[in-house]
């Protein structure tokens, strides 16, 4: 079964949209099989990361902006691509250094998360964008 | 066909468990199908690498350390998520930056892993923890 | 269905072999599913990426070089595998920081791709290499 979630997006943050991706696999009820999502874009990733403390999405999102920075600043100098906006190179890097797939077993009908891990669409870009994440779920 | 790992770890490092996965395989009879790898985890991920030379896996350890140091270093200092050691946020930044989940071909039964691919597990805590990974063989 | 194929490289760039993908995944007659690449190598990787303007894959490949200097600088006098020269190890670090595996959703016979989103070989090693991309195609 394929079905595709539309996010809204306002900048740079992990987005958590693990809800909408358990409320997908209850329609699809599926007992057992492999849950993959595909983000269709290359400004923004996938992560599953920690969803307990909130202090551990910005400090991954301040991680990724120190070591990618805009093209504006002295560092990123030698970026060639910069047609839109300073904002935009550094977000193809982000997105390749993070995840465009992520599979997840599924048993009982829910994903097998650990008790800590939340599903994340990480946004590279400045402006709000609508971001399409494609699930598959299989057997 | 479900399976799940346990796999102890002794601090940062790569632990090779190509043969847990090879046995579970074997169990599992499936003669050509998808072998799906799933780390119930945060602070610990998913490689594959080289399995010929261990110094590749400790230049490896070594440039994440560098790349990512212990927040009671002052380069880290910006850090908000120390509750649980220095050694933590580096370690979701660490997750963030490898795998969570890894999908490989399986061929008369085994896994097409190239001649010097081995599949570890990567800790990036400091402390021992047992770790679990999610296996999902499929057709 | 699982099928090889067979990348000539030149040097540290991302191949585009997207439409090699769409060839082999027509003479699948598949309509729906799930295409995963696998690489059988660790010092090249995969990666989704933006199929528009030339200066991102240039970008993209430059920020490798600079995240990840070849041995004989400075930065990199702590590597300790140097046997296969400085290309090697930096090799396997971006492969690390990459993809080995990547899945993409199937309809209608083609990949669920964005509208700038192709596939590509990213080649770490300096020499020229003949990489081995297994495609597996599942329901």
């Amino acid at each position: 079964m394929i079905t595709t979630l539309t996010l809204q997006t306002y900048g740079p943050s992990l987005y958590d949209f693990t809800g909408r991706v358990e409320d997908a696999l209850s329609e699809a009820s599926v007992a057992e099989g492999l849950l993959t999502l595909f983000v269709r874009h290359t400004s923004s990733s996938l992560l599953i990361q920690e969803n307990a403390d909130p202090d551990v999405l910005a400090d991954l999102n301040e991680f990724f902006r120190r070591l990618v920075p805009h093209t504006d600043e002295t560092s990123m100098g030698w970026v060639r691509h910069n047609s839109e906006g300073p904002d935009d190179m550094p977000a193809h890097i982000k997105a390749a250094l993070t995840q465009t797939s992520l599979s997840i077993p599924v048993q009982n009908g829910v994903m097998m998360l650990g008790a800590w891990q939340g599903v994340y669409l990480f946004e590279h870009r400045d402006r709000p964008h609508r971001r399409e994440v494609v699930l598959h779920i299989g057997g």
